[in-house]
């Protein structure tokens, strides 16, 4: 039955969260430690604390190993308030990279591996790097199955050599997840595999870190070298040559969890730009009582309402047990580019200012832009559905649901 | 509890919808009765009475008065599936006007009123007209509080005069809503309101037919003078002076099953469209495995998705008793706008067959244009909820459910 | 030395053109003669006898066989100011396909061919005919490398059989370009070839004429059947096996000749609309003076702008006797869909009115819609251009003058 | 006559300034002293010495004060090419603000004036700045009408009050053109006027620095107090009230200087981006042979191109000695929507190296955002275009040429 009601002890958390990011987390947006190339740790060391404080540390993670255990759908609204603030996810421990391989560990681990890394993870103790991306010409990017990383078969382990690039959180993180081709003792290629290990293992070198548009990186993004790291066979995640059907296990749901967190703060660029709309005074009327300001508030409005709806829907899907695969994928793309037009117009409705960092709208247009590209860029999305309609036809006569 | 799941009840009314459309509708979409200027009044009738034969009739209209009862979420899934076909609203007896003329009588009448015209309208017994539109240059178009038709009231009732213009369904039609400035015996301007007439009455005189892009109305479209038509006081429909506010019953739900039917329509086309690009083959291989006409499919696919889940996010709205402006406006715009594009690159795809006859995508490409017009064109719907953010803030901050 | 000047002789034409194009063509656009499917030839006879006598029949032919011998920036301007009116291309015989086909023949042809050919089409005694496009799903379209259409080498010439597909100006006209895969005697397939025909030759069959979204052609467009048709060897244009590569001697400037005629034909929507703007009057002041539709004619006209350089711009290029395969098409692209948009906006200015013929606005709209298709839609444009990075870089860096 | 040639003489300066900027200018753009929030000033006086020594030193100033006295067509030209890099306009001395000022004193100012600012502008000895835009609430910004900064008039000359926001190369600046709201001792509105003064002048405190988006701004962009700020009546720049119609005087050729340079950049962006897409593979080919990139690479050739033709349109008005009003301003407005999508397109096919500095399309990205904002945002260009149609019918019709 068709239902877009919110259970009262979702509006409850919601509302928590919402005051908790508007009295505790936003005041830090002007912290010098969050203004350079990226965050410093112990702004986040100190956000979380008092999230944990809170009892919202967390909220998506199990709650056997200390999250609150949300659905996706709680999630979906709890992760838009808490994204009011540039700092939100961050503060909640719900910010990629960590999200997504809370939610990768809790799904692929043994019993072991995620007795020995999930409580530290979700209790924002340490935090965690993936390391897929590779950019020299023939690596693995958009196209995982590029993969240059070699793990050669040994009798305890494997020996992983190669080079990651924009591998976020690295310095400063903790767990490493690292996507490697595996080749076996005899030579063959298996296909790609995880590997756990820690980010102070011999063998990585953190090259150089990056420097990027966007700022909003703990421990910023950075360029890798794997030369002879060793992993025992025990720190293999899932299976050996699982490696890229395990990629997808992360990948649907933290598409769906950045449209989440970027939905919040799209929200909050419109949100500032309609106060300056409001107050702001040319050509004999407030801006925004102009339609040319007016109508992109208007739009801004409708794209929020628009991927709201269809994130919720997602979620559900996710929450039955679906993999949602076209359903994460259409909001992937639809989020990533309406967003990004969402705070250009929010930007451009400031004027001058919105190019300063007077707002937070200039960070949120810097921070955004890589949204488009990473976990897949808009192309790729496309490629992969039109893909489906001409092997399938249209996904409306499949009659999901 | 946000839920997108369909009762068995719904999913086995709308493949029953499905199934007659697909077999006993569709197959007049090349009956020459539609392919002029309009649509012959004998075609409605046969379909009609397919569609009363298959208990498919009016199945938004109350039990009370012969319809099938559906509520607002009901009827965004069997829509969708009878517009399937061109023909699809006209045969189930939901197109416009009849459709929101039904809705707003059932609303408004009085219960004398409801038991006259209601029967005959829910059993396409006869059709019906709304007459507000004027386009002097100062007449009511977007804005119906330009109203130059007038009443003046008399001792039995109302002396209507005025000059109405694109009045859909006016040839051969029998009840009909008019809009006229009320204007009191002592020569006070009471407002808008509505009277109750049929277009066979004394004084009201069919100018001409206009000739338009859209050919799928039946009775077309009419200019239409008004002379001294007298109207008696028991034929106001709702209150003197409430016309405007009455509008706005109609039209809310109106605008929302016109998005509805069209989501219907452009499926279709899309669906027309991607069957192409699976044949058709140049440059090397089909058509639809180039990017450049896979990702107009995968672009298709997307707004299909964003537009059904908010139109089921606005129907519930309605449904919980919401006038739901806001977001019935936000759903006309990009439902009007998304698909117009749906359509567009629909036919883009089937190349020069596109543009002909050859499919229904040419019709749909001419018949959905003026979606973007009518129920208030786009540039006053950004206007309103400009206003409205403008006087009130972001809707997301007003914390609707 | 850049310059935009005209020359007075230009001036003066092309005022004398706009001046008999207000006068004795406009006034036309509503006779019942092009209210159809496509325009009488009577209609068209009627015109060119008037632009005859005015002196303005076929400015861009060859003096030598009766034209006015312009070039390509001359006829940049007069094709706009001609276009003013949807009938003005037809009255000065620089309608396609006829003026391409004329084009393709001062160039290509024999002179025996020319004698007896030029003089006809260029008094517009008769009209012609070109043969290529094919629909079934492997025959030549966007590629016309798939010519499924073949001419069998026989001792005195070809026989040709074959199926066309939205063969415009068919019935009716005289000469028949046709454009057939060639077979030796001995079987060897020796690719594309262009025929010399006439309409009434036998084994030329019209099937049927196609009900089409444009209603502008003289004649119509028809699927036509080629059974056992004989040529002459003497009746072969180019040489055998050249027809592709003339195919785009015809189609570089041809595809320029349409961006000159719609921009005359998208400037007359967009000061319909404007003029409407100037005196609708709606919500406290004229309509032109809401951003809302204020913008949209600014975006009018920044676009038109746009385009008219390019235009000027590329027609200089190809008068320096450059073939300009980049910017045709860069042109071609630009203004299929840039006037699609000048159009599409201007009706939406009229509200209700514009989708009715009150205006000529709703003919443009359906008239314009193939121009993103015909020669070659804007898929394969930037296809081609795609392709010419790749292998060669950005243009600009090419250093062209 | 319409003609695109350039004159040997320009080739040979725009290839002179070609080879100078790729071989002395570019490899600076790694150069830490422009890795900041703004440049540094010695990095700037090192480019300009280079530029000096090339005899490429301020091409665009007048030849009576040391420039090479191009026209505006050449300038188009020369700015392209020079802005290839980043800093290519800084290092030939065409960058705003000192380029505009340049050209205003050269038009505005008299001989003394000229004779004590032009030379030391025109050699780099020293910068300038042009303080026109407040921004608090009813401050002049988009509407420089709502001029709050007041110069009183006093027997000697004025004493200027206010604050100015977003002022570019005020740290280190020399000359410093303000814009006031004059009022006369007997305390009469006489408008808007400009005055000139030194950055070292006591009453003016730059109160904080800006950190903004771009970066390639020498002496960023400041927060201004002026506190009794003394000017003498001699340096009044222009006429006392009429500071509005000088600003236009200026703003004109600036509009389309920032056009020119910027056309250079998105050219840099897009010919990094093909670079790339020759060379990065992923799905089983080179990324530039998937119409999915390839499209967007065709796209932007076809934006440069329509750019660069209207530009040099405009230039050519210009040197005709027409105003070009709305000639410049829509090639301002289609030249920073165009270009910003020009850079977003490369950016996004360069994927996750696009984010980093690894290339310099980032900060091109985060310096071109601005170019929508300053020298009247699109929304005020498009206000201005559509009062004109308006109250004067479309431009066409007006036949400009």
């Amino acid at each position: 039955m068709i239902d877009f009601s919110l259970p009262a002890s979702v509006v409850d958390l919601r509302d928590r969260v919402s005051a908790f990011v508007h009295e505790h987390v936003a005041p830090f947006e002007d912290d010098p430690r969050c203004n350079g190339d990226f965050i410093d740790d112990t702004l986040r060391r100190e956000l979380n604390a008092k999230a944990k404080e809170a009892g919202l540390l967390a909220p998506h993670a199990p709650k056997a190993y200390g999250g609150l255990g949300l659905d996706h759908r709680d999630c979906a609204v709890v992760f838009e308030a808490a994204c009011w603030s540039t700092l939100g996810a961050l503060a909640l421990n719900i910010a990629a990279p960590d999200e997504g391989n809370i939610n990768l560990l809790s799904k692929v681990a043994t019993e072991t591996q995620k007795a020995k890394w999930l409580p530290r993870l979700i209790s924002a103790e340490s935090r965690s790097v993936f390391s897929m991306t590779e950019t020299s010409t023939n690596g693995a990017g958009s196209d995982p199955s590029h993969l240059l990383t070699e793990a050669h078969e040994t009798d305890q382990g494997y020996i992983i050599s190669g080079r990651k690039y924009m591998i976020s959180g690295a310095a400063g993180g903790d767990l490493n997840i690292i996507m490697a081709r595996t080749i076996s003792s005899a030579g063959v290629d298996l296909g790609a595999t995880m590997f756990l290990t820690t980010m102070d293992a011999p063998g990585i070198r953190i090259d150089r870190m990056l420097h990027t548009l966007d700022t909003n990186q703990v421990g910023g993004h950075a360029e890798i070298t794997y030369e002879n790291l060793f992993v025992p066979r025990e720190d293999v995640l899932g299976e050996v040559g699982h490696g890229l059907r395990n990629a997808q296990v992360r990948l649907g749901p933290a598409r769906l969890t950045h449209c989440m967190r970027w939905l919040g703060l799209a929200g909050r660029a419109h949100a500032i730009a309609s106060a300056h709309a409001q107050q702001r005074y040319a050509f004999g009327k407030h801006i925004g009582q102009h339609q040319g300001v007016g109508f992109m508030l208007a739009d801004n409005e409708i794209a929020l309402h628009h991927a709201r709806v269809a994130i919720w829907h997602a979620a559900w899907l996710l929450d039955q047990g679906e993999h949602g695969r076209n359903e994460t994928s259409m909001c992937k793309v639809f989020c990533s580019e309406a967003f990004g037009q969402i705070v250009d117009r929010s930007l451009q409705v400031l004027g001058a200012i919105g190019v300063t960092r007077d707002t937070v709208v200039e960070r949120i247009y810097r921070d955004i832009r890589p949204f488009r590209i990473y976990d897949g860029p808009s192309e790729v999305h496309r490629h992969a559905l039109a893909n489906r309609i001409y092997t399938g036809g249209p996904f409306a006569l499949r009659r999901p649901a």
